[in-house]
């Protein structure tokens, strides 16, 4: 049985009931709109663990672009469809205000790995990023919490965030999901024209293939790609690109 | 009997033992050169919890002058004596490596209050003071930890910190110990010369008294104190000063 709960003190009076003493908490945190990439990380954390908690917060000190956000996808009656489809335990659909009673005057960064990739591109996004999630484990005290590799730089800030402020939630990688073109899924995908999406299949194709970056770049760009990088770093290969307004990102392990 | 722990493993193990099972753990977190300030501390520790951890830990991310890190004194064979007078359970006293990970690559900011007062004569100090106090409180998971009022501006930002990410601990705040001229103990106090420590109660006489700031700041500085601020918030008043080297904050309910 789903339970869906909205208000954090809602949500802490659960957690300290007995209920969960004793289980294995899984963790899986979302900004909801969820695709077949998300669904893999729920069926994993049913797999390893007793109770299975996903959150869904559209977290907006992440977003650097405000156009971004307003056009991020919601879709919140079809997540839960979702969440009872794969016997999700709980869902945890907080509000900003409840979220951020500081106003974010309070905030995490990092001065290194965060600064590049994307954090080139996305001011204040990691800050946003590792903000929220420190506040989500810290409510949700989750044995191991899930998080895609399509997001690489993001999982690897996670992980030192959690070593650096000794959290004992245990950060888990996930597979990256891609459709039958090879595209990685992600919500943003769905705000591609027919068009631009059948263009997108190649920005895997190209980012995992063997050419040199300058050629990737080039090629890219022949097909109407804005890149914004391709860069390669602890063996993997990183790319940003944009179609329109819609920006894709991707890795490939070298 | 008192127990020395440095190693943060060691401190973890401890942590997840029976022992603490259905206990209250009450935490005192110093930079050490314990006096009757941090005394007052371990006894409310004491009296309101089960178990009572003192943290002992030079802080360097929180100095924002080196040589005032360099200067600070360091008396670690005294504070176990006083510890173990006070019947502290346990001390843990660990070192840089072992708090600082990533090598303090992740940090905590606050974007109002922090940058008031003190924020204004020390950049990065309270970044340094939230990260710290977050990595304690993450590693001790105490129910109750005490803070001295004579730091206010550093309490009323570690309950804002406890606030924006959910943190259990309960922050209790204690009063000021004074010596018997009025001046608020610090650890500090240790660096001042007989002459200085003569003039240094004049800081809090007229700090406290009905005076204007104007008034108060006019003959400090007539004293030879060179005075940081004098300003008055949340129905308080707060200075900072310095005599030579050593800089001297106090605070007084207006």
């Amino acid at each position: 049985m789903l339970t869906i709960i909205e208000a954090v003190t809602a949500w802490q009076a659960v957690r300290k009931s007995t209920i969960f003493m004793d289980n294995t908490i899984g963790l899986v945190p979302t900004m909801g709109n969820l695709h077949a990439g998300h669904q893999s990380l729920l069926q994993r954390a049913k797999q390893e663990n007793d109770i299975t908690v996903l959150t869904i917060f559209v977290n907006p000190t992440q977003f650097n672009d405000p156009a971004d956000l307003a056009n991020y996808p919601k879709t919140f009656a079809n997540d839960i469809q979702i969440a009872e489809a794969n016997k999700i335990d709980y869902v945890f659909a907080p509000c900003y205000q409840d979220m951020y009673p500081d106003q974010y005057h309070y905030k995490i960064s990092e001065s290194e790995l965060s600064k590049k990739l994307c954090g080139q591109y996305r001011a204040g996004h990691f800050d946003g990023v590792l903000t929220i999630v420190l506040k989500l484990l810290q409510l949700v005290k989750a044995h191991n919490a899930y998080f895609g590799e399509k997001d690489y730089q993001q999982l690897q800030l996670v992980k030192g965030l959690t070593e650096a402020f000794f959290i004992d939630t245990k950060i888990i990688a996930c597979p990256t999901v891609r459709d039958e073109n090879g595209l990685a899924l992600s919500s943003r995908n769905n705000l591609l024209s027919n068009e631009q999406l059948a263009l997108a299949r190649h920005f895997p194709a190209l980012l995992g293939s063997k050419l040199t970056i300058v050629e990737i770049i080039k090629q890219l760009t022949a097909l109407n790609f804005s890149v914004e990088y391709v860069e390669e770093h602890f063996d993997r290969r990183f790319g940003a690109v944009k179609l329109g307004n819609v920006r894709l990102i991707d890795n490939f392990r070298l």
